[in-house]
């Protein structure tokens, strides 16, 4: 194992995302956290705030201005959509490499970035620099990069599954249908009326159906591997749990394919990757919780010939500070799965 | 208020269903709970196998065949398929009207009951005469019918969405994809691995994908409204929630519509009904909680020409007992909403 | 039955004891909602506001000072503490009887009110005036009132099983625990930081150790059965569930007692009371869900020489509006338990 | 950090426990897991009975009398009490050092097991040899034992925060009242009806009340720092929650005792405690989720002279597995928080 370590920071460490960060980077064999930050919090003990991390780490929270960037190996921007931006426009181009979790440098047609961000892009030039942060899809593009785009929680439990089956055209790339739940921390870390406990618990609903931003996340990631465009109905929903995203896809098969078939397509793709795992029915929440797994079933329904697949991730890790942690390790040619290699939390 | 008591009887009183039945029963304006059954428990008070009816009530329960179905108006059959239609095959022809809340009846075509429910029917000469107990579609049936096959909760969750789109051809139906996820009383009353506490709660899966016993039920259904056969993709989840199914539906729609159109076109099904509500945006869970609502919301997306449908009912209510008392209501000629008028309870 | 309606207003309708009131009152056999209020949603309607009452109700919020309060038999203040007693010393003598569930009223020596509420009383004259509202206990006084104080949730599920326990003299006053644990409604319907529902999930906690303003209360209602002063520790507890309290009591016992007497103590107090119920073993949250019950249990341990009791009531139910109609069917002669004959939802 | 590596096994792998200890050795940098064992599941992959561990680890289940006790250093008994004891009998005297998870060997007063467990004792001679692995109270016994008998959840929550009073003094040591709640988890992986979801989801109650087997353990072991005998009165709840415990307690005071000196009192027993932390309010489950970690807060109660204290453990890590690493690490002369390190999972 590696002895090196890097020294890495986290700008936005008072969300889940950032707590998420520092519970990954204080166990890594391979880094150390040297700075957190907060606008809000400034001065605080990181402690304070996340008082589960209380004896675990004596940090402070400064603000974003007061990193030194040059000391750094990696900065995380776990920071809301046109902060991030404006952060990189502001220090371009930065000494260090960086990884974004916001949406800013996901999308590389900067035109559908402002039209479903409904906001001017202030630095385009940086997005075609940008390497979106699948490791599985697109491990070359990441290790070269110097900003890491790192997918949203949603897409990433989407693209995955299907990205094989637009490969291999197994797929009418304009038939998918996306239905995703998510847990409740996907929302943020502030109390709103719809996260009230009273109003989520025993509760479950959709929302943004066909507006939500991760549909040309999703289109455009895919449709990377697809010879036409991709068309995905998508459609979101608050579960009433805390971590976890359970995502189903719905896709008309070209012509009927038999159980083997789409098992080798799926080995073809994954069949290497450690943190993607292919299992003979329904993943569930609980048996990646906590964990960078991706869990993926596939099957084909001859009634109706269509190609089904469930997957689960947790949101906070694959879905946001797992895969980002991937990334890091990525372009820091550490060992790719290091720190990662926890079990899931089950039950 | 009609004055009017009606005598009634619960065979199968121990599983939700049943307690649910005691609960509506018990406050209903025109009816008289006159005996419960159970085959395991016969001899104990109602209340010590469900503790919440206390002082409520003093009703033992006893076994099925010592029910006097001569006295009674109504037998509700809130047993396990096969144990249905045997009962009625036993004492056919029955003195009293049944509604039945199993699967046995509900298929008219016995062949695909067979093959879906992997079973003989016993007494395929009484399918054709049961009704279809969704009083928002099949009203008039309902009426005249001696025998009502109590609709399945997914079935209902998916139909009332559905059938108005098929009737006034809006949509392709053989496009439509059903995503479904229903609270676990759905999974009955008995302890199983998958609905042991630490199992279920925090977590999320999806079941039966494929293969659910529900799907004919639904194609069947919506397929009595369209003028070529109805091909659904059901897949049913398993929510960590008490009560309550949220389905959405995916379906192709054969020309753009405006929402006006959508409009009209659920004003004019469902305008006049009280149970039916529809929404402006998503149903939740919470909303219709304990009560005998559908809720549903009906979107256009010109992106990806879909109609997309959201509903919401609570599966023990509309799903089971609040539709099977409606039935009873329609068929002794009470008041439709008689006993089914309380609020949902929310939080 | 009465076929008497008495007219009836909701002052604060917009929260979770004022929804809980109309579910109540839309179902009451005597009773007409006539009006609720709101400052913040004036003119909205009430069914925006609780979707669940969609189809229900077709009634507006107005403003408290357009409520006209000649028609009403009884106003039902749901309205925060200090807000309660101004309007009551601005409106002073009321046309109307009033049932109020802040807990202006509920502490007879307003000089423990202003300690415990830091606030001075605005109308201390009218505090004599005041029943405390727990008819189990104080039927007489309230029968005969015009100004109901309606207990506190926690006091509700502590005086009821240690009133009978004080006036027989079996525990010593001043040995009282009291361990509670409320569901999260109870913490009202503004989302905040621990009651976001990532906070309070999975989670457990307890808070204001040994400062809750329920403590007075209950020492003095407790008291009103004691020969000696009544010291209670009162510690309340956030239980991850959205309505119920279940609550532990532990008292020194003043010689040992059989559990044939314990249970002659209680048949005695409330033999005779539809709302309370005696267990032979732990109450649950869900016997009691959406009912108006009070479900205790009684123990002696000869080992320790405790009496221990587990009493459990819906916070919303018993615990505030179920209690607040059953004053109000007191204070006009109704039939007690009218509008509160319903099931608990189990599950 | 120690490179040396010990072999372990686990006898009774397929429940929480078990599952909990594989997942803190598969990760322990000093620990080698060289067997599993069941005797209902023998042959079958770990990662099968367990679906979280796909991936992780490629051990298959095989019956306990397969195991070779030779080539391991320490062998974790997660059995039910009796088998415990039975197999130490088996092969007594062993060639290995033994943690043992269940009951038999906590008590070292033979009867008081006998009493309590109800069950004769089949090797009480080794009781005095075993223990009590308690490490921040017992830390010396345990580091020259070979067998340590590892205290129950409910204990550890208890004995924690109050041995530091017991043995300044500070408390009557037959007042104790302890009043815990716990997850789920704590009552097995066998589906029961209490433990069914629609039974235990959105409820609460306590069971057990005055005759749970944790009552002994829990005098015994705070009475070993008390100048006379410990009495407590002890009632554990059912919390629907996963993992956890938060337990209050509630002592009578000998003399007032202010802020301060309670503070000394427990930084005095525990400051050099990487596993306890004292915390300024009550602790909360969340902030030690899946951690090893005990968070206590004490408050005196000048009102009614009590000394109260609230603590949370995560009944699986600090409650079982966690607490058994911990002292495996001991055992063995490795480093105490080997392998126990890593962040709280929160939320």
């Amino acid at each position: 194992m590696s002895t090196k370590k890097i020294k890495v920071a986290i700008a936005g460490a008072t969300g889940y995302t950032g707590a998420e960060l520092v519970r990954l980077l204080l166990e890594h064999p391979n880094a150390e956290l040297v700075a957190v930050t907060s606008e809000r919090n400034a001065g605080a003990w990181l402690h304070d705030i996340h008082p589960q991390l209380a004896g675990l780490t004596a940090i402070q929270l400064k603000p974003l201005d007061d990193i030194n960037l040059a000391e750094l190996e990696t900065l995380f921007l776990a920071l809301p959509h046109r902060v991030s931006m404006t952060f990189m426009q502001k220090h371009h181009p930065l000494p260090c490499k960086v990884v974004d979790l916001s949406g800013d440098f996901r999308l590389s047609d900067v035109s559908v970035y402002e039209q479903w961000y409904d906001t001017k892009h202030v630095i385009p030039s940086l997005v075609k620099d940008a390497a979106y942060g699948l490791p599985e899809l697109f491990r070359e593009q990441i290790r070269s990069a110097r900003l890491i785009a790192n997918p949203g929680c949603y897409p990433t439990s989407a693209i995955l599954p299907l990205a094989p089956l637009v490969k291999e055209g197994l797929i009418d790339a304009r038939s998918v249908v996306i239905d995703a739940k998510s847990g409740i921390t996907g929302a943020g870390v502030s109390p709103k009326d719809n996260t009230h406990f009273p109003h989520a618990y025993d509760n479950f609903s959709a929302y943004g159906i066909g507006t939500h931003r991760h549909t040309p996340e999703i289109e455009h990631s895919v449709g990377a591997f697809a010879g036409s465009e991709v068309r995905a109905q998508f459609t979101p929903h608050l579960l009433p749990v805390n971590r976890g995203i359970l995502t189903a896809t719905y896709s008309t098969a070209v012509k009927p394919v038999d159980a083997a078939t789409l098992s080798e397509v799926y080995e073809k793709a994954y069949g290497g990757e450690y943190f993607i795992r292919m299992r003979p029915q329904s993943p569930q929440l609980r048996f990646v919780r906590a964990s960078n797994f991706c869990d993926i079933y596939a099957s084909y329904d001859a009634r109706t010939n269509r190609i089904i697949t469930i997957s689960a991730i947790d949101n906070l890790m694959k879905g946001a500070a797992g895969q980002a942690v991937q990334n890091m390790n990525l372009i820091n040619d550490l060992e790719e799965t290091a720190g990662l290699t926890g079990s899931p939390v089950c039950p």
